[in-house]
């Protein structure tokens, strides 16, 4: 598709309560990946720096474009914040790749952050999460494990999953958190343990859900790679699709038909399909949507995708791993960042650095980022 | 430049207080800037849509972009938002530029909002403007008028300016207001008025501030204007560059460097200067703003703004009128929406559409907009 390709990745460790400020975490983030590109760069090499950031209401910081120009040290580059919800972070590759592509800039700095505890509570911290659905699911007063939750019952409904095999998602993504010393919970848990743990909306549990993380997290993509690295992850497909925003208007409840258009356009673009992919990054916000992705990302046949869980296709030493870096459950879910994070994660990969947690051989990645229930879906696929 | 243009302008009428929710202002944007195409427009051609917001404090809105394609019609566009307070509606035209000067996109529709009154309190709403200013300033407890309070002071400490000089772009601001059925406030105000109203920041007064507003703004930035109207507004050329974001980081209070420096590249771009163009929105988030944009865009010496006003230069019937819609101060500022109103502002004048505040053989105008005390700004040239 092109050369374009990531040539740095940082990540700050995903924590419950962070003693940083939110901007305090962004310039953690702008200095360490500019540190960390192998052949070096120059701030005034960067043309553009795109900032994603889900909500104010976490970390009181708004116009965060043009601070991150000073912490860069270049106030000469251009930089905006984006925000797609939880895939603000893809939605900013899926616009750097573009102004690369386009030739509107060399090299673009993402940077995604988000400090979920600066808000004043546990419930007003869902109280902005749920501004991300249809207006008329929050006038309603619905959360997003409520929206997940009607999605989890319609699957139960139709293919017979019961609450045991979701249990296990959580149970593979907290056993990878313990090999990532950046995840939030590094401790295994029981399928006993997340059946036990409190429903949150039925048939969801608080073991089935994300958590509120702060994090930040940063990515530099180039058009000239390999000036700046030996082993750049390039990037080889993305598509960005939308869906409905509400739940409730959709036909069928046990899909997410923009993760499955933004795949199809993925393989389509790379000629690759979900057997040739090695390492896996997936949005498992809620137990219930890594079993729907597998099956979006073609991974498993409609209504099986909990037998990869059985079967141990996606498990660390799997065929076909997801989320070896914990994923969203258990390395932790600071919005902005999310998606930026888990494309550090696949460029590490990719270039054989992830320690403990590295899949042997991985030469080729996925990532899929959604935001609300699935309104919107970035996918892309990296490779060395 | 180009040959690219906006084809179709859409605004609601500013309001204190609107009995609307946001996304009801997003949708009727959205629809009234489709229907107004002359020459009409399907949903299916509009490839991106570009969401203008500032905050979720006051709209409960994030994850607007889907929500836009739905309300559009076309959920197979790409949508997400784009923010960099109060300069976010220019932002997006300049990425929109970029995409359609790339080929990347045929149609792009801006919709810019915000409902400020959805804040909890007046006071509320300026803490959360405050979030657009450097993490120092915002720790120090720092409002936007305390900040360009400083710049005021710098400035009449140098050049002499009186409280009463600032007044006059309340007075002009107000009197063009009256002509636009779209503005907040329709109704004249005197020097004395301005000069009696309460103190927020010596020497700045309420009625030197531009005030709360809820209003919502769309236009449709094509690469195929002339396929959609035989008077569009083409874009000339377009600037976006950066400050830092602190005042305290600034080594001189009374100029605007990042105006300065988008201004000198839109004339390069177009070989135009400020002497040829008809007319001029910019923005007047407070009185003495007005005054130092005077300067930064080239209709004033250094320290010689205010004598524009006082010689009638910048008037509705003077030679180079600046904000006869009203401007910020008086036809109102929602910061998500005001970029993309400015825009649509010019884009009327250009068409000979303006009605009673039509300027006439207005054919070049010129938008100024900027976020923060002056950290973003963007300068758009655009001409029939």
């Amino acid at each position: 598709m092109s050369d374009i390709g990531i040539i740095s990745a940082y990540s700050l460790k995903y924590e419950t309560r962070s003693s940083l400020e939110s901007w305090d975490m962004m310039r953690e983030a702008i200095e360490g990946v500019i540190k960390k590109v192998d052949k070096g760069i120059s701030p005034k090499e960067i043309d553009v720096v795109i900032v994603s950031n889900f909500s104010d209401n976490y970390g009181n910081l708004l116009h965060a474009g043009p601070l991150a120009l000073e912490y860069l040290g270049n106030t000469g580059a251009r930089a905006f914040r984006v925000e797609n919800a939880c895939a603000s972070g893809t939605t900013a590759l899926f616009l750097a790749h573009g102004l690369l592509k386009a030739g509107a800039a060399n090299n673009v700095l993402i940077v995604g952050f988000e400090k979920m505890s600066g808000s004043p509570s546990g419930a007003a911290a869902n109280e902005v999460l749920a501004k991300a659905a249809h207006p008329s699911e929050i006038l309603a007063g619905a959360s997003f494990a409520g929206l997940y939750a009607l999605m989890a019952k319609a699957y139960m409904d139709r293919y017979g999953l019961r609450e045991e095999d979701m249990a296990l998602v959580a149970v593979k993504n907290h056993e990878n958190a313990t090999r990532n010393p950046l995840a939030q919970y590094r401790r295994k848990v029981t399928v006993e343990e997340v059946l036990s743990s409190q429903y949150i909306a039925w048939p969801l549990k608080l073991m089935d859900s994300s958590p509120l993380t702060d994090g930040a997290a940063s990515i530099i993509v180039s058009r000239n790679p390999k000036r700046y690295t030996d082993t750049p992850a390039f990037i080889k497909g993305i598509s960005m699709r939308h869906d409905y925003p509400g739940v409730f208007e959709r036909s069928d409840l046990t899909i997410l038909e923009a993760i499955k258009e933004a795949a199809e356009d993925v393989y389509r673009q790379t000629g690759l399909s979900s057997r040739d992919i090695h390492v896996f990054e997936v949005h498992d916000a809620f137990t219930i949507a890594e079993i729907i992705i597998y099956e979006m990302l073609g991974l498993a046949e409609r209504g099986r995708g909990a037998s990869l869980l059985k079967d141990g296709v996606v498990w660390f030493n799997g065929s076909h791993p997801v989320n070896v870096s914990g994923g969203l459950k258990a390395k932790g879910h600071p919005i902005g960042a999310t998606g930026v994070g888990m494309l550090a994660e696949v460029y590490w990969q990719i270039r054989g650095e992830a320690g403990e947690r590295q899949v042997k051989g991985a030469e080729i990645g996925l990532v899929e980022n959604h935001g609300g229930t699935g309104a919107t879906a970035v996918v892309a696929i990296l490779s060395r």
